[in-house]
């Protein structure tokens, strides 16, 4: 797979909606990729390759566009998918963790169970912008004992620095569209 | 595959949470059901049967819990996906549908170009209970001119009779495991 070529033509398919969800964000919109099966698949073959690169042994997808992917790579790499949410979202018992948003703050949960000790947890969303979210992803990880084996993007804005955030958990960041202004 | 078979090792894995979202609501927590990539797998391959005898063309998956699963069966057989979500989430232009839920009142919506008219249109969510969310994807469906080819379920909560309510929209309703009461 030639990944330039797929940065490429994911990028054809991304829309950008100025002022979304608040002004001043340029918002990348990765909903007409999901209506390319063809991209599509070529996406998941590649995230494939690179967890099985980093040994991961758990998918961890954050609310709800890490959704859109990461059970596919998951399950087709006979690995467990365990979603990052939203506050009050999961049912019985969670850890969680605040933090910093681009835009306001939020919280995140797991359930407590969902990570054994040990496990290396790939960290999945579909954009990464300031960091801010996967770094508490990767918090909630490390609270349950988990190692923090990798982030998996399919978007990264280079021009937010994310990235410099992530590396005091783990090396390994790969994203497969890069926007560097 | 038998689905008798699939349905109770789906059940062996989905949790009961009392009094969740709301005190009354014995809730059914699919998320150990994530953690089995061998049941999903089983899961994914039963839906991929169904839309097809179907003929399926796209699957629109209400969020959250719709993305877990459709966008695997969507492009494993190359179709789009088409993402149903809580009014302010998609950016861009969209059509939006009000409902009664279980437990208070939504607004959907779906992007007004996500289908093209004519198409037969799979609605897809972890579980069916009154139908009111899956009735509202239904009237997106067929506002933007699609057809309802059918609803699929990983979980049917046969006893609030949802089925009903869409039986007015396609005959095709389809889950894996059905709870009595």
């Amino acid at each position: 797979m030639n990944i330039k070529e797929l940065e490429q033509e994911v990028k054809g398919l991304i829309r950008e909606i100025p002022d979304f969800p608040v002004k001043g964000i340029l918002f990348k919109d990765i909903m007409p990729v999901l209506r390319n099966p063809q991209v599509c698949n070529k996406i998941i073959r590649t995230f494939e390759s690179v967890v099985r690169d980093w040994n991961g042994e758990v998918i961890a997808g954050i609310e709800s566009r890490g959704f859109f992917f990461g059970p596919s790579v998951a399950f087709n790499l006979g690995l467990p998918f365990v979603p990052v949410r939203k506050v009050g979202k999961l049912p019985g018992d969670t850890v969680a963790v605040s933090y910093n948003l681009e835009y306001g703050t939020a919280t995140i949960e797991m359930h407590s169970d969902a990570i054994q000790p040990g496990q290396r947890v790939i960290i999945h969303d579909d954009l990464l912008a300031t960091g801010g979210t996967a770094e508490a992803a990767a918090q909630l990880v490390q609270k349950l004992g988990g190692q923090v084996a990798g982030f998996l993007f399919l978007v990264e804005l280079d021009f937010l620095a994310g990235r410099e955030i992530l590396a005091k958990y783990s090396e390994n960041i790969f994203s497969i569209v890069h926007y560097e202004k």
